[in-house]
């Protein structure tokens, strides 16, 4: 079994620390939900709790409890918001499961009848895209 | 949103009622852990609620709760029972987000370093492979 520690300086722990900017959508005492900017789908958003965890295998049951939490509301959200058809979840641990970024992290991705999930090209989305999907999903939850 | 109802004919809950055999990893008092008879990797199960719902939509907060609890338990578990490097956990939501069997269910799939998911073919595994998994996982939670 994989004993990696987990490593404060990966690019989730930064964002909340506000070191680097991303687009918001939803923050509790635990949680934060913040636009993937290589969405593999119009709309897809991370769950990521607040306390330090690299993946499924370290997190604390109630962090692991708070985030589910959020990602059902968060799927909710985002069949309201882009009128979408479905979700699809998504949760990573170690390189081999998927991880790229080890802190842990779900994905909630809307999903549409005929639209399959786009390939991992490593491309960004434009800003000005990810800011209005943000604003559509806050504009849901309100 | 959809609002779809729970049918009780669906597959899962003919499992849950003992109408149809699968291959039990583990049961607790709100959620049953089975092998997918089409894995995407060896070891692939699908931790199952025993309480109806359809998806994430409209899962009761303690029986999701219950079903996160027991996808850490396994992703541990299988990591131990297969030397797995990391795991992918996926949950899908109506037909657009991928669902085929609609009682909601959290796939947990062991993932080894260079070996991708195996495709959708639809396809069953051998049933005495899928008694030695199911064993091996049992095993290392014992």
């Amino acid at each position: 079994m994989p004993t990696n520690a987990y490593d404060d300086q990966n690019i989730f722990a930064k964002i909340l620390r506000g070191e680097i900017p991303s687009h918001k959508v939803y923050e509790d005492d635990k949680t934060v939900v913040i636009m993937d900017i290589m969405p593999r789908g119009d709309g897809h958003i991370l769950v990521i709790p607040k306390a330090p965890s690299r993946n499924i295998l370290d997190i604390a049951s109630e962090d692991l409890t708070a985030v589910m939490s959020v990602v059902q509301k968060m799927a909710r959200a985002v069949l309201k918001a882009f009128g979408a058809d479905g979700t699809t979840i998504q949760q990573f641990s170690e390189p081999a499961g998927g991880q790229v970024v080890f802190h842990t992290h779900v994905h909630v991705i809307p999903r549409f009848e005929g639209v399959p999930l786009r390939p991992h090209t490593g491309e960004m989305a434009a800003n000005d895209v990810l800011a209005e999907h943000a604003g559509k999903i806050r504009a849901a939850l309100a």
